[in-house]
């Protein structure tokens, strides 16, 4: 996927707000929901929600978060969302996400991509656990105290829970996890406020797409109906001016977020936005662009021929 | 070849019974035909027959068995195909082809691809050979006691032989060997009940299509007028719902087997068949598809575009 | 990139002349502009002049150079051009303009491809840094003798720059830096006497197309209206062969001539350029061309087709 | 480029006859023409015709042989055609020829693709030279004794002198070098009798398709006028069947002859060609083709759809 700039029409300092629900943003790169922070750095989600912060980035806290989200709601700084696993339990899932709207999570990303888990032959041969002192108070059976596991539920979420979920959900629900163009456009149908085009970081299904691959299918198809988002592979600069070229409106970034946490916690997380947010900043102005509504499929070769 | 899976309709325990040749089976990997089993271990043919039935798939008995059909039917809690090498004594073939239809061997699969041996330069640099006290008991000649050597025909299996196999023939005849489609057509012409796409592992003429890559041109010209299978290629569960969107009605595994047998003998077996069967459940899931029926080439991408 | 030779109709020794801008050229073959040439050599870019003179090469001279431009002039025996950096003192680019086409310089190639630095990680883990003792006069800013950081401009050139540069300008103008055909095009509307294709030797904008890539699309775009030359990526005869073959009237070589300076000043430059030319005609005569007139795209493999 | 056999139809023993300029052949493979055999092994060409004998192949000997053309003639059991470099002397090139056709050779292969010598980076690094001693005597300018350069001729072969070469050639003209179609075209309105593609083993003009790639834009171009041959790349039977897939009528084999003749003289010349006969052999079986004139297209996948 190639660039192909445009000249002698720079801004110094390019603009990167954007407006999403109606909320003002001041930058298209997010933190994507990611699992267990704790199991990364000691200081868990609130070094991510502080580093986000100080970096002024949108983050989204995983079901799979090892803070309350109160401890993460009540000094945050920045703005938040929540990703949802919908449970086996749907009144548990009822008042999860009534909770996450109370303490001011401003959207939800119900995850759809997850009916049970993949094959994960290099978590396995890794020999990968989740720490035993580690818990994930959300993904707890309140009546057994049991780890629920999301993966292995026996009655995976359908159409007709986000028809649910929409029937008592006041803030946005987007749906993360999608591929399909159809499902897209049946996400809309069934009232989602917005897309999230996602692999699972290529953890799920083998042998899938990769998310900028089929991003374009899906923005042609959702045609602005509402915003599509994309999760997976944004590495630097470059890779968030390519997603919104080829109609994204925001990007989640993963592994980076985690890298930078398990280095230096709080500190890491903002360092690691801020390289992508200069890179971004810096490869708008070499591509000619002065805010994020000038950049178009037009940015990218042989889209444009 | 990339898969594009659905969401939000997933079954938790999608069904993978299929009907062939009207018989139930609980699902659709079988084991390929390999010959001399017991150059892999010594419990040979018996430990793999015991292997598919522990882990209930179907299976294709080759002509080179080192075990007699008496002795693999007699136990056999499985079904049972075989595969059929025509050779120069026709009278032969036709004894060994009802005996197979007598013990039970529910079809027969004529190997169409093999007039002679291919270039194996593989085969003779590593220097291999059968070990001497092996022996396959259908490629004995009866008259002289000494090997027939399939592969130095000197009146090779054409159309007309398979004509003939027809006039006596009471279960169903396939064809293993296919890879242009118009063989495939000639092949229903000819009254095949079956088809099955192999390059025969690679192994016979070099630089032939990939078994999946060929697949779609023969299931489109085939156009559902009599099962078409596919040998060759398949490692893990993705690879089996990929071959079954592009039209395959069920996979032969050969080599997967081979490692199972010579690590564990039935156990081997059975297990590489279960992982296999457990991997391609967890696709169906995550492609959200409950049924066989619903796997089609809607899950590829590019091909549904 | 593949060549379609001709054959039967050689030259020996076939004609490289071309004639730009109302002057005669011995070979299509220019250095193009490189900054900091004393860094390479202590001879800088007195050196490459002789060198450039000794091969009858055109040589662009780089805003940064190290050597005073009146220094390169008095003893040029060669064709001279300027590479300008339009900075955030115009008046001071007025006068250095003015002071190059005093000195005889024939033609401006105006940079507009560096608003800001890319993102160097390379640069930046080699840990390169100019000598502290170096200078590049043209490139200090004349009121506080600080450099000027081009690449930190608060006010970048852009189109209406171009048009002041017209306005005072004598000698043919330049862009230098175009990948994207429309700019080609508005180039030629502001007035531009020609295009270099390039992408700034891939240190700007990371992944962007080669310049080879790019260049039949602007060539085609532009259609003869002005020349088109392209820099980027030149290492042998057959690829100056393939440039003129997709349209470009001159190649403008970087790296190689860096590395003939750095190991045997004017004696090295001389010699990449003449390893350089005769590959060049080398390829003409095996091409069947005689002169770059005959150079076209039935010499190029797929596009003729 | 991939085979797609046919199978039910083999013959045992496929014959690989075929007839060119009136004369019966056993097989397609000949030898290439290969300058110094005598650099190879110190039997040289003797021994290659010796081992071409035994094997049943055509032998094109080459004008920088290093044994006379009569003692390669007067004991030849197998065919034999002449290359031929036009000298800048051309009487002297007449008098080649005529001695040629007198001795017996059955064609003249004019060499087209070398007006000068390429750019041989890697001969020239390996600092490969002919061995003092060694001479090929249709080399050596008569009047001076020194060697011809055909590689720096003044006066290079051009299309008037195929006009004058077929004015007194009474044995059929091929065309040794040909990559262009419309070269192709040139040369049957010239009157050669036959096209050999070839790109002069990659080592004259760097950067153009192999042989294989542009044949089928030759042979369809030709469209059965004259006899096409394919030189370069065969290096086994099934790169055989595909050359005639693709509409060549024969394949010249050079590289795996030089191997053969420097491991073992003619006895490896020989083996060559019979290892090289029995593959081709054996992928005709495979297949489904029994003559040379059955193998066409619909062998080559993709093409034949």
């Amino acid at each position: 996927l190639k660039l192909l700039p445009r000249v002698l029409k720079a801004a110094r300092n390019p603009d990167t707000y954007l407006e999403l629900f109606g909320r003002k943003l001041s930058n298209p790169i997010f933190i994507a929901p990611i699992a267990y922070h704790r199991a990364i750095h000691p200081d868990g989600e609130l070094a991510t929600m502080k580093g986000a912060a100080e970096a002024d980035s949108l983050y989204v806290v995983s079901s799979f978060t090892t803070t309350p989200l109160e401890d993460i709601a009540k000094n945050a700084q920045t703005n938040l969302w929540f990703q949802l696993y919908v449970t086996d339990d749907r009144s548990f899932t009822r008042e999860l996400v009534q909770k996450a709207e109370d303490l001011g999570f401003e959207a939800i990303c119900v995850t759809v991509d997850t009916p049970v888990v993949g094959t994960r032959n290099r978590q396995k041969r890794s020999g990968f656990v989740i720490p035993e002192n580690l818990h994930a108070p959300y993904m707890i059976d309140a009546t057994s105290s049991s780890v629920i596991n999301t993966y292995s539920q026996q009655n995976p979420v359908t159409w007709k829970d986000i028809a649910w979920l929409k029937s008592f959900m006041k803030v946005p629900l987007l749906l993360k996890g999608i591929l399909h163009p159809d499902d897209a456009l049946m996400g809309i149908d069934h009232g989602a406020s917005g897309i999230i085009v996602s692999n699972h970081g290529g953890r799920n299904l083998d042998t899938v797409p990769a998310s900028i691959e089929i991003l374009p299918y899906i923005t042609e198809r959702v045609n602005h109906r509402v915003p599509v988002l994309m999760d997976g592979g944004i590495c630097r600069g470059t890779d968030v001016i390519k997603a919104l070229a080829l109609g994204a409106r925001a990007v989640l970034v993963g592994k980076p977020i985690c890298y930078g946490l398990a280095m230096a916690g709080h500190t890491g997380v903002c360092k690691v936005l801020q390289i992508l947010q200069k890179e971004f900043e810096t490869a708008m102005t070499l591509c000619g662009v002065s805010s994020l509504a000038e950049i178009d499929q037009n940015l990218i070769w042989k889209i444009n021929r």
